[in-house]
């Protein structure tokens, strides 16, 4: 059961999902950082991750491969920014693997850019979950915003407390 | 004076100088981390660095102001990657201050997008200087090969030395 769900925006460009979850915080630490937990509940049903790598450490490959129900397929390379273990994880898909640049194509392709910013507060055996999502520009924000940020983290979310929660 | 000079190039998409210089680590890592210092040697005369921002710490703004002999103006707005004190310091122009990803305006005026990897070897009073640009394409290593890269990096060095080597 979820105690409390909000939304909350600081800077214009970002879309931040915030709520307190009934998962210990080191369970969603799990979640988001092994790749046998991630596969399970990262993305929205009944769409799947059917591949994820993770080299956790700043500069390593943040990569995950996702399949719609009709087969089509959807692959995210980035790389980790940022990791306090247990409390931050910061990844953008802005970079590659070793923080190398995108090549134009790559920045052409991917409908927006963004970097995601996962705070972790630890509540006993809840945690205060806030996902930050930065863009670069307005039109990148519409954009992800229209393609249902809030509906589909807040639903990621779910599976993810549905996977690794104690209740 | 320089005891070694030479280039180097591991992935074809990287740009490498490196050569051991007759200055201690400690004040090749100053120079590139103190702003009054930075200000003195960072970019080739003619051309002047007119104003530098510097918040040494991952996602930190890294900036600078480059004005030419005939006034033309050029703004570079990137942030820090990753920083070991004395020995790496690692910075992006593919992301602004906090880790934010670029505008599409920012990623399309920019003639290419690159990280660079500044590593220091202490050895002695000397110190092994490599700096490893990376590209996301060939397009974009060549536009930063072309535009002089080896000359431009290069006599900036050479600056750096005259600036605050002990010879």
């Amino acid at each position: 059961m979820q105690t409390s769900s909000d939304t909350l925006a600081q800077n214009p460009l970002d879309l931040v999902l915030q709520r307190v979850v009934d998962v210990p915080s080191e369970r969603v630490w799990a979640a988001w950082t092994e790749p046998a937990l991630l596969l399970q509940w990262f993305t929205p049903a009944p769409w799947k991750t059917v591949a994820c790598e993770i080299d956790l450490r700043p500069g390593g490959i943040f990569s995950t491969q996702m399949r719609g129900p009709e087969g089509q397929e959807f692959n995210n390379v980035g790389c980790y920014l940022e990791i306090v273990e247990g409390r931050k994880l910061v990844w953008t898909g802005a970079l590659g693997p070793g923080f190398r640049p995108l090549s134009k194509a790559a920045q052409s392709q991917a409908p927006f850019l963004m970097t995601a910013v996962i705070a972790l507060e630890p509540l006993g055996a809840q945690t205060r979950y806030t996902a930050t999502v930065l863009h670069g520009d307005a039109n990148a924000y519409q954009a992800h915003n229209q393609m249902g940020f809030h509906v589909g983290w807040g639903k990621a979310l779910d599976q993810l407390v549905a996977l690794v929660g104690t209740a």
